[in-house]
C-alpha cells in the first residue's frame, strides 16, 4: 500500500498497466504452455538455450522472459535468467507444489467468457453466462476443476489438516461438501487414521475424488454421496463438515439455509470448516480476497466474497454457537471454524 | 521495486494475480463502458447512486467499485467512493486530459487477438496475425488509432513542444512521420507560428490529422504527403523530423535504413525527434517501457522496444552526429533527439 499513499502527480501509467492486464495473463499462460519455468529450473539460463529447449525462437523467448522478470517470476543477471522463488516452487513442473496445471481451469472459457463484456454483468448484477453460470448441475467444468486444481489445493489442504490437528488421531466422521478433487477430506484421512470421510459432489466429479483417495491409500475409509449438496441426505453425527470454496457461489440467504443443514448433520460440539477468500470488512483489502468478488460477479448469479462478519452472521443464524477466523499463510485464503 | 526485494516465503499469490490479469482489463473497460468515473466525478458516491446514474445494478456497481479501489482508480471511505487522482485526470470524461477513448484502440481485436495464443508468437518470434500484423498498408486500425489515441497523446505532444522550445518562434520546417492524429506536429505549429508542418501517413489516416489541424487553427501551415513513410519522397531542408511511436514496429536494420532517409531530409544541424517506450539497458525496467516489447512481439513481425544504446547506434550508423535521451514525466515514454 506504500506506493498508493505516496504523493505523486497523476499519471496515465496506472491506466496503461491495467488496460493491458490481459497481456499478463497471456504471458504467464504462454510460459506455462512452453514449459519455460521447468526449462529454466533444469539449467537453461539464456534465451538461446531456452529457445532450443522449448522449441521457440530466441527473440520470442527473450521478450517473454524479460516480461516475466518485470512481473516477478524470473530473475535476470546480465543475459542470464533464473527462477524467482515463487516460480521455482509453484511453476516448475518438477516441484511437488507445482500449480501450473491449474491454468487450464482458471482460464477455461466458462470462467473467462463472462469477462468479455463485464459491463453487462455489472448492469445485471450477476453472470451473463446463462441462468446459472458455473452452477448448472453436473457442469463439466467441475470435473476439469477437480483434475486441474488438485495441485493448487495441496497447500491449503495440508494447512487445514495442521490447523485441525488431524495427526492427534481423534475418531472423526468427516463430511466433505462439494469435494471436487477430494483433497481436503483425503488429507485429513491421510494424517488421521481414525478419520472416515464422506464426500458429496456430482457423480462425474466424485470419480476424480475416488481416484485421488485410492492413490492416497485412504479409499477404505472413503465414502461418497452423489448429488447436489443442497438436495442429498447427509446423515448425521459428523465431527467435521468441510465447506471449502463453496459458499462464495451463493447469495447470503442460500448460504444461511445451507449452513442450517450442515448444523443439523453435526454431532454436538462438531465443527463446520469454511475455506474462503475473505476480504476485510472494508471489502477492498487484502487485494486477492477483495478482487475475488469480481470473479463471482462474472461467473455466478449472486455469489460473492464474504467478509468474516457476514460469514459469522450466517453461521449464527444457522444455529452455530461461535465462529473463529484463521489465516492460512502463505495462501490468500482463510478458514472460519464454526462450532455447534 | 521494494516489494520484490523483501524476503518473504514463496507464495502462489503472484501466480493468482497474474493469471487473472485479464480481469483487470475487463474491470477497467466495464467502468469506462458504463462511464462510471464521470459518474463519480459528478458527485455520485454510493453504489446505489452510481447504479442509478449508470443504469446498472447496485450489487454489480459495488463489486466493480471495490475492485477499482484495490487497483487504485477509486478511493473508499465507509461506503463512499471517490476518484483517485489518476482517474480524476485521465478517466473522467469531463477532464480535458481524459484518455478513456483510447480503450477502443488499445483493446481492438487486431491488437488483442495475437495474445490469445502468445506461445505461438514466442515460437515464431513475431506476430501470428498474418504476414505483417498491424503493418499492412492502409490497415484501418490506424484510422481508429488516430481517432482514439489523440487524447492519450495530448500530454506527450505538449511536453515535446516544451522540450523543443516551440514557443521561441524559430522558423521551422517540420516533417511528421506516420502522423496519425497529427497531434505532435499540430502542437508544435500551435506554439510556434513560424512552423510549417508536413505530415506523412496513409491517406485514410491523414484525413483525421487534417481535421485536427483545422480544429487547432493551423491548417494553413499544414501539408500532407500520402503513402508509406518508407516509399514517399520527403523533400528536404527540414529543421525537425518527428518520429513518434514508429520505430518500435520494425527490426533494427529497417530502422537504421529509415533513419538514413530522415537524415538526408534534414537541413544541416536539423534534429530527428524520436518518441518511444525506451527500457533501460537491462531491458526489464522501468516496467511499462520494458513490457512494451511484448506488445510488439504479439502485434508485429519483428518490432521491439529499443534501448537508448540501440537507438543511439541506429542513429549513428544512419549518419547522425549525436543523440540525447530525455524523459517526459509523467508519461512512460522518452524522447531521443538526434542531431545531424
Amino acid at each position: 500500500m506504500v506506493a498508493q499513499t505516496q504523493v505523486h502527480p497523476p499519471s496515465p501509467e496506472r491506466f496503461f498497466e491495467t488496460i493491458h492486464g490481459y497481456q499478463q495473463t497471456a504471458c504467464l499462460k504462454a510460459a506455462i504452455d512452453l514449459d519455460l519455468f521447468t526449462a529454466v529450473g533444469e539449467g537453461n539460463h539464456t534465451a538461446a538455450a531456452l529457445g532450443r529447449r522449448c522449441g521457440a525462437s530466441e527473440r520470442g523467448v527473450r521478450i517473454l522472459c524479460d516480461y516475466l522478470v518485470v512481473v516477478g517470476f524470473l530473475t535476470k543477471e546480465g543475459s542470464q535468467y533464473g527462477l524467482a522463488p515463487d516460480a521455482a516452487m509453484f511453476l516448475d513442473r518438477r516441484s511437488p507444489a507445482c500449480i501450473a496445471a491449474a491454468t487450464d481451469f482458471l482460464l477455461s472459457p466458462l470462467l473467462t467468457d463472462s469477462f468479455k463484456d463485464l459491463a453487462a454483468a455489472v448492469r445485471k448484477g450477476g453472470t451473463t453466462s446463462g441462468e446459472t453460470g458455473t452452477l448448472a448441475p453436473e457442469h463439466p467444468v467441475w470435473v476439469e476443476f477437480a483434475r486441474a486444481m488438485a495441485g493448487f489445493m495441496t497447500l491449503p489442504a495440508e494447512l487445514i489438516a495442521g490447523l485441525l490437528r488431524a495427526d492427534a488421531g481423534e475418531k472423526w466422521k468427516v463430511l466433505d461438501i462439494a469435494a471436487g478433487h477430494g483433497l481436503f477430506g483425503i488429507t485429513l484421512a491421510k494424517y488421521n487414521p481414525n478419520a472416515e470421510i464422506v464426500a458429496v459432489d456430482w457423480p462425474n466429479v466424485l470419480a476424480v475424488a475416488r481416484e485421488n483417495a485410492q492413490a492416497a491409500g485412504v479409499i477404505s475409509r472413503y465414502r461418497t454421496i452423489p448429488g447436489s449438496a443442497f438436495d442429498v441426505e447427509f446423515g448425521g453425527g459428523y465431527n467435521l463438515v468441510l465447506i471449502t470454496n463453496f459458499l462464495h457461489h451463493f447469495d447470503p440467504l442460500t448460504c444461511e439455509k445451507f449452513l442450517r443443514k450442515v448444523h443439523a448433520a453435526l454431532a454436538p460440539g462438531g465443527r463446520a470448516v469454511t475455506l474462503e477468500f475473505i476480504p476485510n470488512e472494508d471489502r477492498v483489502s487484502p487485494p486477492i480476497a477483495a478482487k475475488f468478488s469480481l470473479m463471482m460477479l462474472g461467473s455466478t448469479p449472486s455469489g460473492d466474497a464474504y467478509t468474516f462478519s457476514e460469514l459469522e452472521r450466517m453461521s449464527r443464524q444457522a444455529g452455530f454457537a461461535s465462529s473463529e477466523l484463521h489465516a492460512l499463510p502463505p495462501t490468500p485464503q482463510q478458514v472460519v471454524i464454526s462450532r455447534k
